[in-house]
């Protein structure tokens, strides 16, 4: 079984139509894997919905704590990309020995169309069930091409 | 012959992935025209691509200017919600009488996908055709609803 | 007050995953006006479900009788494009010279994304209100273009 | 590097609006990479387009071949879903012990919008990935529910 653990980030903005502005609501994720049709027995908990450049080392902590405490050894979480690298160290000094923990995350918000989150959580998901725990540190995110490096 | 003139407004914003922002790129208008199967003979010009909260008495004037000087005497305007009827005040007052102009907007992008905007378009282009210049002063928007209301 | 009458047609096709073929369900014709955000005052009758192919000489008596009984002066029809000039036809003889009926439909099904319906149905609820009684004989399906041509 | 073998399936079918019915074009995999923005290093074949219950003993021997050529030890194939167990049991017997062969397909065209394509296409790129040369024989497609079943 896995467990899903939902942050926030682009993945789940939304277009308010009254302000105008970007915003979250209720996570997409339930949506996303009954358009996938996933059979994964997967339960999902949202922990925050922020944008992960507004993600405090409490946010961080929040995150951790839950992973380690989590009966589940392979978890999902849902992630903006801008820090989700911040996120993975954390993740990697706590429980990243015992546990196969995937970070997740889009470009382009589900919610607009032509997401990328469809795959990558289709990606993420496969992953989680397939590999070990393992390596973390070797990305960055290029935010002037938008696009994760190795390094 | 029907000339429409783009000024921006939420119908034509786009979700720019590496700043996480709404923003203007080109408008969607021919990509919009081509989806409804238009044979209506229509010539687009883009006036500008802004938000109609952010339009001045210059730009107002500059739009007014390019539909008295138009050879057309129907005239499709995408603009923003927030002052539309703004606009329309300024128009009805230098064109109002002499020439059909149908002001159109939408409340959510058409590039993210459930968009009015393909429906609104389409209604627009119908009663450009079909009404004769009119009532303008009949209608303001209440931002709290988002809906257009009869005054 | 409008009158909207479904009878079928590609507008509101779907796919049915597990034949893989092309079916009706319910009409999507509620959803689209609200998607439309429409504020036009209209009720919705669905009178068949059919590919306009398929319509017989007693579909046509149906829609007919149904839009001579109806309250409403202001009538729209989906229809499928295939036969609705003979349905025009058929309608012009019964109730031509006292309602406005405007038949619209579609290329793509409304459930395929990409559909010219959401456009049409927009436009068609603008002609509807706007135009009088008139004209039906002046058009015909070239189903080799797929374009409705001028005759 | 993987190998991606198109055959076609539900996956890649459109709809044709000049005869209404459910047919093959392109694949649209270049585009579904392009939209997951997927940086794995993947070059695509296609060997047929069809759906997967008119497929011939000689065309999966076709895939097979192809499959067994191939320079690559990771391939990924998009199939129909209806006789994609029947395909798997032949690349078993041929090339199941060496390479790692993936088969996905989908219950509703990608070009449908809301396709499971673009989520299984993540997925099995990804299992691709990680998974080793393995298990085919341990499920079926129940048509009636239109799900893959564990056997």
């Amino acid at each position: 079984m896995i467990r899903i653990f939902v942050t926030g980030g682009t993945f789940d903005k939304e277009y308010n139509e009254l302000t105008g502005a970007l915003a979250f609501k209720e996570t997409h994720l339930p949506e996303m894997l009954r358009l996938g049709r996933s059979r994964v027995d997967a339960s999902i908990t949202t922990l925050m919905m922020i944008d992960s450049l507004e993600m405090t080392d409490a946010d961080r902590a929040l995150i951790v704590g839950h992973c380690r405490q989590a009966a589940e050894a392979r978890i999902l979480i849902t992630h903006g990309t801008d820090t989700m690298v911040d996120t993975a160290r954390a993740l990697a000094a706590e429980c990243g020995r015992t546990k196969t923990v995937v970070l997740t995350g889009a470009m382009i918000p589900y919610a607009f169309g032509s997401s990328d989150g469809l795959f990558n959580l289709g990606s993420a998901l496969s992953f989680v069930q397939a590999l070990p725990p393992g390596e973390w540190d070797k990305v960055r995110k290029n935010r002037e091409t938008g696009v994760f490096e190795a390094i």
